[in-house]
Order: C-alpha cells, then sequence, then structure tokens
C-alpha cells in the first residue's frame, strides 16, 4: 500500500532488531539502591536523547518524541522497575519485565495504545542497549547514497531525524496509512509503501524501487524502468504546479479543498499548499496528555488562529474524538475494558457522558464569534444522536453544525441525520473499516480498506445525495480524497468540498481541472458499475483521460 | 435488556464480590515449598469442584464450567504462583497476582477471551477463599421463596446448580443478549434482563418484578400489575401452543422456521420445539479447546446427525468461524496482537490463510452425501470472497453453498454475493454491531445494537430484495428472527426462512400464522419509514394487530 507518493530507488537497508532479551532470572551483585540509581540513569538518558531528537528534528516529528520520552519516564513504570530490582532482578532483566509486562497491557487495549506498544519496545530496547554498553538500536552502516530503508516497522526516533536527502524511500511491513511512518514519510515528502508483506527478507544492498502513489515494490528492476518511473514522476511534478487557485472542475464547478489539520503547528503548511480553509480541525491536541481540561482561553486561541490563518476561507472543528483507544487523563476511564475499543463509547457516545467537556469546547468556538467557524460531532450513529448535538450547539447559538459520517447507519440513514444538522462531513477511513467489518491499523485485512471498494462508494453515494435532497452541503475529509482520481469520483458522487493532507492538494487541484463534472459523474457510476477494487479504479480512469496526461 | 422471556416476581437477591484482595507483598512463614504445595492443592481443589458442579449441572453449563475447571489447572498460571512465591510472596497474594495479571491480558484481548476474563477473577477469588478458610463466593442464604437474583454480572459457577424452582428471574448490570447469563437463562427457561445499570443498588429483599420479554424492571411492583402481567404472560402460553405444524403465514405463504444449534446437545431441543431443520449449525464445537483438529470421521458424524434429526429438513452448516478471539489451539495465533478482534481476521478470512482447515470441513460435508446439507462461510465481505468460497465448495462437488451477510459491505452488495452463491443468510447481530459500530458485548451501546433501528432495516431490505431478485433464498439467522413482531417484519422485508433459539419457535410460528403476507409487508414498510428503533417498533405492531391478543 502506496502511503506517501513519488519513486524511491536505491540499494535496500533492512533494519532489523538486535537487542537481545536479558535473561530470565538475571541478577546482580553489589547493593539495590546501586542497581536502581544505573536503572534510573538510564531511563532518564533515553528520555533525554529522545526529546533532544525531537527538539532537532522539529515538527511533526518533535511532538511524537516527546510524547515517547514522557513514556520512558513514567511513573507507574518507574516504581515497577525498582520493585523488581528489590526482588532481586537485575536493572536489564528489571527493565525488560516492567516494559513488557506494559506494553502487553497496551497492545492488548488496541488502537491509539496499540501504536504506543511499539514506542514502549523501542524505548525499553534503548534503555538495555545502554545498560549493557551496546550500540543503540538503529541505523549504523546505512549506505552512503540515498537508500531503500526497510523495516518490519519503524520507531519515530529511527525516523525522525533522516533527511530527505538521505533516504530514498521508507517499506515497512507492518503499517497502514495512519502509522507513524506513513505520516512522518508525508511530512519529510519521502515516498514510502507499507503492508507490504515478506520486505524484510530482501538483502541489504540489494537494489529496490518503491513507488509510494501504487505501492509497487520491484526488487532489482531495469534501468530502464526506474528511467521510465522517474521520468514519469517528473513530468506529474511539472504538471502538478500548473493548476492554481480555488478548487474547481474544467467546467467551473466549484469545490472548495480544504486541509486536514491535527493542530497549530500544521496550519503554516496548509496555507503554503493552497488549501481555501480546514475541512477537518482536529482538536485532540488540546486535550492528549493532560491532566486538566484546557482552559476556555487556550481553546479560544487556537480556534481562532486557524479562522485567522484563512481570511474568508471556512473551518470545520471537530469536537473532541476520545475513548478507549485516546484515552484522557482528566476523565475518569471506561467503566470496563473495552474488547474492541473501535466499537465502543468513542466520540460522540464519550461526549454524551460527560456533556461538560463538549459543552465548554463549543463555549470556546462560540467565543470566537466568526461566521467561518464550524463544528462538527464524531461517531454519530443515529439521528436522534445528531439531533442531540444539533441541539446543544443551538443552545450556544454556533452559526454552522454539522457531523461526521462515518458509521455505515449514517450514511444509511444521511437523510435522519440532515434533518438537524446544517452539514455532513464523510470520514472514508473509519466507515470503510466499519462497512467492511476490517481494521484501519491491521495489515493483514488493509485490502478491504481499499477506497475503491464499490460497497464505500455506494455508502458514499447515499450519504451525498440524502445531502443534494437536503440542499445541505456533503463533504469528505478522509484520506481517499487525497486520491486525484477518486477525488474526482467523490465529487461525481455528489461530494461539495474535499479536504485532505496539504501535500495531496496539488494533484487534486490538476486532477479536478482537467475534468467536466460531467466526466466526473461519468467515471462515479462506471465505478459503482463494478464489483471489485481494481475494476472500479480501471473503469473510473477511463472517463478521467487527462490524469494519465498529468502522471497522476 | 430483555434476554430471556416471562415474567419473573419475587424479592431481590443482590449478589456482591467478598473475597478481599490480598495485602500486597504479604509474605508467608515456613518453607516455599510447603506454601506452594499449598497453593497447589487450593487450585486443584477448586478445578475439580468446578468440573463437579458441571457434571451435576451438566447441558450447556457443563461444557462452561469444564473450560473454566481447565483455566483453573493452565500450566503458565501454576508457573507464574510457584515464581512468585518463590520470590518470597504468600500463597494467597501469590494467586492474586498470577490471575490479575493474566486477566488484564486477557481482557485487553477482548471479545470471546474478554468473557474468559470473567471466568478467571471467578477461579481466584474461589483459590484465595480456600487459602484463607473462608466462605466460597457465590449464592448463600438466598431467600426461600423464588427470589430475582441480582448482579453485576454472574459466573457460570453461580448459575449452573441453580432450578427453575428457586429462581424469579436474573437481572445483571453487564452482559448481553449473547452473554452467559443469557444463554444460561434461556436455557434454563428463567426470565432474564440484562444490562440494567443500577440494578445492584436495590437493596436484598425488597420485591422485584422483570419482565424478561420487554426487558422492564420494576421495584416494589403494585399486586396488581405483578397479577396483569403474570396473566398476560399465561395468555399468551396457551395462545401460543395453539399454532402448530410447518411456519407459514395466515393465507399459507411458507416461512420455514428453523433452530440455531450450537452442537449434538442441542439437537434434542430443537426437534421437540417443531424446528423444520436448522439454519445455523454452528461448527465451532467440534474445534474449540482441541490440539488436534477433528478427524474426518468425526466431522462426519456430526453433520450425518444433525442430517438425521431432521428427516427433509435442511441442515447449515456454518464452516468454522475462529478468530483472534476464538483461538484455535491447533492454529498458530494471529500474526500480532489484534487490537479490535471484532474486526480482524477472523471467520473466512482466517480460513483463507489456513485453507486446509476449511477443505477439511467441506470434505467431511461432502462425505455426508446429503441432498439436505447446506454450507455457508462467515464473515464474509465482499463478491470476490463469495467466489473463493463457492469455487472451494463447488470443487468438492457440494449441492448448496451459501454465504452468511453480516458485514454492511456483503448486505449493500448481496447481489455481487449472490452471483457466486445459491444463498444467503443475514447475521443481524454482528450486521447491526458492524453497521452502528457498536460492540455486541458492550453494555454501554447496546441501545445502537437495538434490531428495530431502521438503517439494520433498510440492510436486511437491501440483502433481501437483491436475493429475491436473484430468485435464491435469503434467511434471516440472528437474534433477531426469535422477537415475533420483528420475525413478521422481516418476512415483509423479504426473508424466506427464519432461524432461531429453539425456545422461540413457538411464539414465532404463531405470530406469522396470525398475519397475511400483506400485513408483514405493511409493518416492515411502515417500521422503515421511522427514524427512531421505538418508532419503528410501534407502527410495525400496528400493522400486526394479532400479537397483542397473543400476548406478544
Amino acid at each position: 500500500m502506496g502511503v506517501s507518493p513519488g519513486i524511491g530507488h536505491g540499494p535496500a537497508y533492512v533494519l532489523t532488531v538486535s537487542v537481545p532479551e536479558p535473561p530470565e532470572g538475571a541478577t546482580y551483585t553489589g547493593e539495590a539502591d546501586q542497581e536502581k540509581e544505573r536503572a534510573m540513569a538510564a531511563l532518564r538518558q533515553v528520555a533525554g536523547e529522545l526529546e533532544a531528537r525531537g527538539n532537532r528534528a522539529g515538527g511533526e516529528a518533535a511532538e511524537i518524541l516527546k510524547a515517547q520520552a514522557l513514556m520512558a519516564e513514567d511513573p507507574g513504570l518507574i516504581v515497577k522497575v525498582r520493585t523488581l530490582i528489590d526482588r532481586g532482578l537485575a536493572a536489564p532483566r528489571a527493565t525488560f519485565e516492567a516494559f513488557t509486562k506494559y506494553r502487553d497491557v497496551l497492545a492488548g487495549s488496541g488502537g491509539y495504545l496499540g501504536e504506543r506498544a511499539a514506542d514502549l519496545n523501542d524505548i525499553r530496547d534503548r534503555v538495555i542497549a545502554l545498560l549493557y554498553g551496546q550500540a543503540m538500536p538503529g541505523l549504523r552502516g546505512a549506505p552512503a547514497e540515498p537508500y531503500v530503508l526497510v523495516a518490519r516497522d519503524l520507531a519515530p526516533a529511527d525516523t525522525a531525524l533522516l533527511s530527505k536527502g538521505e533516504i530514498a524511500a521508507f517499506v515497512t511491513e507492518e503499517g497502514g496509512p495512519t502509522s507513524h511512518t506513513a505520516i512522518l514519510a508525508r511530512a519529510m515528502g519521502v515516498p514510502a509503501v507499507v503492508a507490504c508483506r515478506g520486505a524484510t527478507t530482501i538483502p541489504s544492498g540489494v537494489r529496490v524501487m518503491a513507488d509510494g502513489t501504487s505501492g509497487d515494490v520491484r526488487v532489482e528492476p531495469d534501468e530502464s524502468d526506474v528511467a521510465d518511473a522517474v521520468s514519469a514522476a517528473t513530468a506529474r511534478q511539472a504538471a502538478l504546479s500548473s493548476a492554481r487557485g480555488p478548487g474547481r472542475t474544467a467546467d467551473g464547478h466549484p469545490v472548495p479543498l480544504l486541509a486536514n489539520v491535527g493542530g497549530p503547528a500544521e496550519l503554516e503548511a496548509a496555507v503554503a499548499a493552497g488549501a481555501e480553509g480546514i475541512g477537518l480541525y482536529r482538536s485532540e491536541f488540546l486535550f492528549l496528555d493532560r491532566a486538566e481540561p484546557p482552559s476556555l482561553e487556550e481553546q479560544t486561541r487556537a480556534y481562532r488562529a486557524a479562522v485567522e490563518a484563512f481570511p474568508g476561507g471556512r473551518v470545520v472543528v471537530r469536537t473532541l474524538d476520545g475513548g478507549a483507544d485516546k484515552p484522557l487523563a482528566f476523565l475518569p476511564a471506561a467503566a470496563s475494558a473495552e474488547p474492541n475499543p473501535a466499537l465502543g463509547e468513542r466520540g460522540l457516545r464519550r461526549l454524551r457522558r460527560f456533556p461538560e467537556v463538549m459543552d465548554a469546547q463549543l463555549a470556546a468556538v462560540a467565543a470566537v464569534a466568526s461566521e467561518d467557524l464550524h463544528v462538527m460531532a464524531p461517531m454519530v450513529a443515529t439521528g436522534e444522536e445528531a439531533g442531540w448535538f444539533a441541539r446543544a450547539c443551538r443552545a450556544t447559538r454556533l452559526p454552522h453544525v454539522g457531523v461526521m459520517i462515518e458509521i455505515p447507519s449514517a450514511a444509511l440513514r444521511a437523510r435522519d441525520l440532515l434533518a438537524s444538522v446544517d452539514f455532513v462531513s464523510i470520514g472514508t477511513n473509519d466507515l470503510a473499516q466499519y462497512a467492511f467489518a476490517a481494521d484501519r491499523q491491521l495489515g493483514a485485512v488493509s485490502a478491504l480498506q481499499d477506497p475503491w471498494q464499490p460497497a464505500l462508494l455506494d455508502l458514499v453515494a447515499m450519504a451525498a445525495s440524502a445531502a443534494g435532497e437536503a440542499g445541505k452541503p456533503c463533504g469528505v475529509c478522509g484520506e481517499s480524497a487525497a486520491d486525484p482520481a477518486m477525488a474526482c469520483v467523490l465529487v461525481g458522487l455528489g461530494a461539495s468540498t474535499l479536504s485532505m493532507g496539504a501535500g495531496a492538494l496539488a494533484a487534486v487541484r490538476a486532477a479536478l481541472a482537467a475534468h467536466t463534472l460531467a466526466q466526473c459523474r461519468l467515471a462515479a457510476d462506471a465505478a459503482r458499475a463494478r464489483t471489485t477494487p481494481a475494476d472500479a479504479r480501471a473503469a473510473a480512469r477511463a472517463h478521467l483521460p487527462a490524469l494519465g496526461r498529468l502522471g497522476l
């Protein structure tokens, strides 16, 4: 699965884990207090190095590494390590057991925390390596020329300090379009392919070409294949930069192109890429990893900054999407362990249990007092839920109230939801996850996450036509809007705005500008008439002839 | 939520957990070996008692308790307890820590294993009570007259030995229609209400009436209310027993009424209840808790016994529905922990990775060589998957090949699935779980699991009309078929057969016999025209006038 576009070519450099498990029951000589101090010093050092690495990297990587550094100094983990040393275990073994136990609990609880489990492994290995005086896990002896970095999965610490000049592409066996690898690769502008089974069996040094658009990975490609792929990619860049201005089809049908933004650090890139506003402003950054909820002033400041970044453009704030997989320190945990957090009490369901959190957020949005500010709720399943949210928003006198359509029932019954809200926005990633019962984090079922699955297009069509009948806007803010061919299909299905990562805006703008609304509709109809994703994609592209010319 | 029908009335008896946590760091005097033997003896005794209790109870409870007894002697747990005693912890504390740790891992991994976590707590508390010389947790001092047993959740060991004469009803705060409490209550014929928040705040001794059909629980009801409810229930029984013979509407439209069967022990009850065949024969009982897969002969024997129990009636075997939440000892575990097992590699997805298991099962079905034997695959999302399964079945020359429709995409695209199979069968429980992104095991989201949700009816209508257009049968084998009013609606939507727990057959047979196909269709249309489950149910019932007379 290609998750960051472009062609990368170079020798493979396969990253393998090399920190051994300290022997079970390993003990120490000397005093317990000394052994504890040794462990504490190593944890502090690793935390400091991760944070320093994050500060050097900046941007999104800095946030991720800072969070990881905090985990290395988690008080619960430290107590556990000290207790195990008191029971006679040597510092490396105590570290190993404490982290592994915590990791198992996290991995089991899934979702956002599941990703954190991989981060814990990385910290553990670094601490153990330090205690043993071994080399840190990570990149060592990498080729001097730009290389294709191949791994089972990549820790943010491994990738944060790499520069675009060193790396030709990333290829990992695990991960999906929302994994850390994918996010960082897109932020760096480096091609990346994830969920590539067997990739780590490629011998280091063998030449590999990775196509981050199609997801193709070729071992020992012909020189001519590489040249063709690279020249196609270059032509693509040139063609893309020709389209400018607001999003519209070739015949002038306007399709505002908006950015998905995860926090204030991403505003600048969205403006630079020509976004006409923010179609999905994720508000979680204000709430995660905090003991107290943010103040009214802090929230208002953040929302106002977003509005000011896009004069005259809309900004759609999504209310807090918390749940068992994104726990909030200032709210009690869910009553009992959720066996499937993605099917649990998350999004609006959780806000209904803690309405004071939502009310505070709505008050902060209202305090900005901008006609451009929209608000929408995540994880809405029924008209009744949409009505509850809309009433709360109207009570705060918010002008534009919407809901996400990311649950199949919401798409099937979009008319019921639209009875009480002003707009809807389709989240294709979660919608696909539920429509196909296929975890978006799980490589083994990623084929069912293909946005070209005809059943997913059916659900988008149902939601968009319900919105059309109601005379209300229907946006798409899932990752599928970032695929230029799919963007045309979504417009053909009736989407009125598209929101995506800033990096995808140029290609989508060019694709829309090169086709008429009628072509988009024909492409949509052709795709829905097929039964497999590959056929649907091919059928749609047959009606979108300029994509080939644009190298898209 | 009512999960086992009938009216129960009597004094509340509230079960609360009373085994305390052994103090942290508790140590022992004496020798480590003696302390270990003390722990081992307690584990053995608890295992023995659970198994003996299961043997006395028989039936479904015996299976459940036998599995629980095996957990008490799990080698991994025993090693852990011994290790903790070696480190100086007293037997009760060592037991507490070992079980709690294992339980946390299980609870996190969710699903089937999540339920096992509650079983582990029960074993742990029994072992600790035994080591402390305390009374066993469980029922003690229960009223002499039939009582309403109220608890947060019930362990199978608590309920297995209760008889219908002692218990008026079960009311629990946790659980859903497929929890152990619900299954055992239906098997015992005792009314039960689950997911009843705050139930354990009812004081013991206060009179309670529980309606296992509507889910109503009333504290200190009027004598006249109780009399009315009981006489309505009695009238209902009398009315129900008047309908006989094969399922059909009042105007003679045949609707074969089939049983959902989980193993050979349930065949007799299905025959006694007048089932016309088996609409869902779950084959997991042949595979779970085994080191080796069952032999061809064992499988063939089981399938043949089912066919012979229903001469001339169909028997639909569902191929193995295994996955991360129903691990099979003879297959490797999933490659990595699944954060959401319900969205993971289960059902047909898992069989595709281990086709030898499926091929052996298909060979066993073929060996029965019966025209009445049907086979269908679970967890099918796309036409491509249905085609793969159908090809494997055709290669074994099986005459009737079908797929479950329990994923929204399969309902949306039923036509694509029907292109390669002979029939479909809708599993409404999983279909609702995915359509509303609401875990069927989670009480907090059970309102979204309501089978009267209009969006769920939309999906059933899509699948049934696709089958009608293809001229192929569409059954329903989810729990919603067991609700008499819903059964009429399902027939109105186009379901050609209904399959349910044997206990529900009489009521559904009576409801269908009292209404015409036209009435069923009007009821279905009226339900789909509404926007909430309550309105949909009321609108449907308005077109099904005989339900009231039948007390349904």
